[in-house]
């Protein structure tokens, strides 16, 4: 099979980049630097939570429409008026609220997309913006041939049509290209609409005591721990 | 002005690659595979216009729908019927077919890309498909952060939205991106809609007698030779 494959397409948040030790690296750094006191930990999970929740609230029309960053600097803004009132500029707030940016990738990723490069096209495929995605990538060095994104396709995953269309864009057929990913719902959808699968095991992605997607839970055409290994089972 | 651009946009065929170089050494090499007798510059001239008469026909509804490459396919192989029947695989029909795939990049593309993108974003914004795009990429290494292509973004330039999107999906104003182009009348339908423009002079793009697009024709921000000239405008 090995032989057929022609593209591997990625999710990036949790698959490709550590973001949650990204974000506890900067946040405990700014932490110290303005002595506040913070549980990093908990301050994470509500930012994203807040994150979500204004999304929702975006696409369900209670609130007014603005960009995924916006959501996100809102959020922040709302947490730390709770929590840290006056400690912040607005050029601060606005350099935290594209930490996005700024995720590490896990360090097999970089060697083994590099590898994965030389005989395949490799890919994005996040539900993350393109804005992220592009400077994600540009800040990290992640050699991409392309990004797809959820708001270049116009589609979310798991949505059929968010794997067919990116397919489509590489003029392949689905079988022909790899959804790798950390999680096995991702997975579930790629392969209910014929692409091959790569499952990357990341059981820390959502800190220690982490308790969904630690091991394969379908038939995954590769399952391996690390982006170097699915170069090493691809023979690349 | 330059320390507000954020990224350069490119177009690619003519702009970044040499179509025509590229087209006339590979079928002048078919020609005397083949030992065929046809006028090299001719035949590109009608394969051109056989694939836009093809698009043509597809858009106004008067032939089925296909993929570009197909219409590109066929324009070939009704062209070789006329000319070189039975010379030619089902193989090596495809093969050729996938000729925008090998399109040589200027001497000055990749050592102008490679110092803009240490400061700059750097993306194609084409009306190519992205298949032909990111193979063109791959083979050439052409070092894109982003690539948007006509089928990505559902629409052609110069059609001011083109533009527009793009700018939206890099998170950007027009004002801090550079469209980069040969050819007078992008550059034009871009600063219409507030980007800023760089005209890049490929005086042979489409031969010894060019006619067109020799000189710049606008009040473009940036005249150059080069992608390297324009990184040296930049201070890149």
């Amino acid at each position: 099979m090995p032989l057929l494959v022609r593209a591997v397409l990625f999710d990036v948040f949790g698959t490709v980049v550590d973001w949650r030790s990204s974000m506890f690296a900067e946040i405990n750094d700014v932490k110290f630097t303005k002595n506040i006191a913070v549980d990093v930990e908990k301050f994470i999970d509500s930012w994203r939570a807040a994150y979500r929740q204004g999304m929702a609230d975006m696409r369900a029309g209670k609130s007014e429409k603005m960009s995924n960053r916006m959501v996100y600097r809102t959020a922040l803004q709302h947490l730390l008026n709770e929590h840290l009132n006056e400690y912040f500029t607005d050029d601060e707030l606005d350099h935290l609220s594209r930490i996005d940016h700024r995720y590490h990738p896990w360090p097999d990723s970089i060697p083994g997309l590099t590898r994965l490069k030389k005989k395949l096209i490799t890919g994005t495929l996040s539900n993350g913006t393109s804005v992220a995605l592009i400077n994600m990538a540009k800040n990290a060095g992640l050699p991409w041939d392309v990004i797809f994104s959820t708001d270049m396709l116009g589609i979310h995953k798991p949505a059929p049509k968010a794997y067919l269309t990116a397919v489509k864009l590489l003029g392949l057929d689905p079988e022909h290209v790899i959804l790798a990913a950390a999680h096995n719902q991702d997975l579930k959808a790629a392969r209910a609409v014929g692409l091959k699968t790569a499952f990357i095991c990341r059981p820390t992605e959502f800190g220690p005591y982490q308790e969904k997607d630690t091991t394969a839970e379908g038939p995954w055409d590769f399952i391996t721990n690390s982006v170097e290994e699915l170069a090493d089972q691809l023979g690349t």
